[in-house]
């Protein structure tokens, strides 16, 4: 379950109503008419998932397997890593997923020395099909682990990529597990098609609970259940001038990937020309509590009132550790937290840096999940998609475009040529 | 060696001039006054290292420890995780550093399931001695390692702290190894000081490197050599209305921990109230490319013109892995990229990137390092400190206190009491 609180100041008024209205239908539209083919991924996944347990429960070699690599960058890794991330907790002989992303020598060369061929699937996963760093990457892994993907390797490798695209091509050619993303589903709305979906459930994640808390969310929204994502997103829009930045503040180490998919989504999602040939978008900051209070938390409280912030928590935990009872010589100041729960320690510190930045007047809202598992996961990813998808409209732009990232490309393409 | 590029667009005029003139000489006071003693921390913490060295020479115990835990938060540990994260590629047999930061269960309970006692050296930092996340987390230490801190495991304790402090005390009663923190040495600008060199050291990193590195950039601003400093200073707090934010765009991954550093900096010591009671600052911002070109980069091309940035790059890698010639059936639009290095494509991308943001007229700088090692990561260090140190002289702010941060840990406490 996921509870929502907005503490905005402002006034609502009947423009804000109808803005709210017209905005609403326009994503029924949108759903109706698969512009964006992400609302219904909840339900249109769930055969994925089918499909890789019967890969699993056919095949010796997968279950032997110890590592997921995933080959992918962007939108073909943050939303699987920020899911692993959160929900790994959980597990203890979940399989490893190791993503490989950057094409930093020091980074890929320690990550591959820990590769144990025989033991691993790899996933290839590029939406265009022609991603350089990761056919560059792939490449390496080829040579590296001699990894005959036309012949003895092939079941070990996964595409998972565009249909009919370059990687499609070639994995078909070959006889390579393809999955397909939905032509309407972009990179950075990815995570609940194949790309998520596969490596998760191979690494042995419910998805399906998951996807169910997708839907549930989607399905929710869509019958005006979720009515604070509107005023959230006609609240951040409306004072976009006045509050360009949004802070992500989430109480637990383990989102941190979470914020980094946040991030992506929020930024290259909203941050565009409009259609009066503005640049308009709004800014994404992720930062973890208790930590960042040592880090942020001034330039919040002192600094411009530029920022929005959102909060994270989470309020039932699994594991429960009291800070021992024991008081030190000269340090007995710290002794009233003795005998409370770490967990009730960082829910304090997430409660009184709320309050405290609500006294100096800034906006704040907080979601807080009653558990960190894959159906809340799968909530909050949806909450997120839906909320980029209306800031979006109201800001009157594409959300599922980036036509800014092309001319760094083209300008590569040329230094190379 | 760093090499600097400015690539600002505006009027330097007289003015501009005399400001850089006066904070240049406001600096100077800062300096002999001591009103911070960061400035020459390079020369000042020398010691350190010899009596670290000297107490490993000595030491069984510590020569066959293999881990460094750092108990400390914010200030006592960002920077020497900054440090650790860039250098330790260099390094076969270098001790592992582990953080104890966020009082997070889950995060807790991983990382001391790995602890060996009898192969463990234990840090406590606390510039004030009585940081409550810190203390709490030394006490589940305490007590799941049966640590006999007043007997027979002290040997393996060090404290960090202000001369006096609650911890000082603490650590003085039992016989505990400390170390001090000058005085007027604020935690974020604490990383050459005792705080970061006494576990580097233990570790085994080039500490000696470091801090000449520091000393050199020091020494070369204060003889005037350094001028581009000065005017990043004037240029980002002259147009902070307008470009309210810096993106650090780091093209390394071990880069990542450097950017948390740099945004703790930046925010914590520029985010004030000024003395006009103006709320003032600049919003950091950590990327590492070219990954965040998949997440942040479309926000930077397109979306609204309040930012600059920063470029971070390594010129001169040590590892060389070349992508491999293969040409993959259909996928051959990318084998343009064969047979250079992993590093010449990560810089590729950089230098891409930034021709494509120039482009758009937006502000960039570039810092270039010749090599990732102690002495070019301390000279970054005394880099960042020093034109933190100017922004906030030019702000009419106190750079070094954190007045905001004071109200939550008040609320905190009276939510346990």
């Amino acid at each position: 379950m996921l509870n929502y609180e907005n503490d905005f100041n402002w006034d609502k008024n009947e423009t804000t109503q109808t803005l709210m209205d017209e905005t609403y239908k326009k994503i029924v539209d949108e759903k109706e008419n698969k512009v964006s083919g992400y609302y219904t991924l909840g339900e249109d996944s769930l055969p994925i998932v089918d499909a890789v347990l019967a890969q699993i429960e056919s095949s010796e070699f997968i279950q032997k397997c110890d590592t997921v690599v995933v080959i992918g960058i962007g939108g073909s890794s943050l939303g699987t890593k920020a899911i692993h991330s959160s929900v790994k907790h959980q597990y203890e002989n979940a399989k490893r997923i190791m993503f490989l992303e950057n094409p930093d020598e020091i980074d890929l060369s320690e990550k591959l020395a820990t590769i144990k061929k025989e033991k691993t699937i790899f996933i290839i996963i590029s939406k265009s099909g022609s991603t350089v760093e990761t056919l560059s990457i792939f490449k390496e892994v080829i040579a590296r682990f001699s990894l005959d993907y036309a012949g003895k390797n092939k079941k070990q490798i996964i595409a998972i990529t565009d249909f009919d695209s370059a990687l499609y091509k070639f994995a078909q050619h070959y006889g390579i597990q393809t999955y397909n993303i939905p032509k309407n589903v972009g990179g950075r709305f990815s995570v609940l098609s194949a790309v998520g979906i596969v490596p998760l459930t191979l690494a042995g994640y419910d998805t399906k609970a998951l996807l169910n808390g997708a839907s549930m969310m989607s399905e929710n929204f869509f019958a005006l259940k979720e009515k604070h994502l509107l005023e959230k997103a006609a609240f951040f829009t409306a004072y976009k001038e006045q509050y360009p930045m949004n802070v992500m503040f989430s109480y637990a180490n383990c989102l941190e990937d979470f914020t980094k998919w946040y991030v992506q989504l929020w930024g290259e999602s909203l941050g565009k020309i409009d259609k009066e040939g503005e640049n308009v978008g709004l800014t994404p900051i992720g930062h973890i509590g208790s930590v960042d209070q040592h880090s942020f938390l001034q330039l919040i409280m002192e600094g411009p009132r530029d920022k929005t912030v959102t909060f994270i928590k989470l309020e039932n935990f699994e594991k429960k550790i009291k800070i021992p009872t024991i008081s030190l010589k000269f340090l007995e100041k710290a002794d009233y937290i003795n005998g409370y729960t770490f967990n009730e320690l960082i829910d304090g510190e997430c409660e009184a840096t709320k309050e405290s930045i609500i006294q100096q007047g800034i906006n704040v809202d907080e979601i807080a999940l009653d558990k960190l598992n894959e159906s809340n996961i799968g909530k909050l990813i949806m909450y997120y998609e839906l909320l980029t998808s209306l800031c979006g409209k109201m800001l009157h732009i594409d959300t599922y475009n980036q036509p800014g990232v092309e001319l760094g490309k083209q300008i590569l393409v040329k230094k190379f040529n």
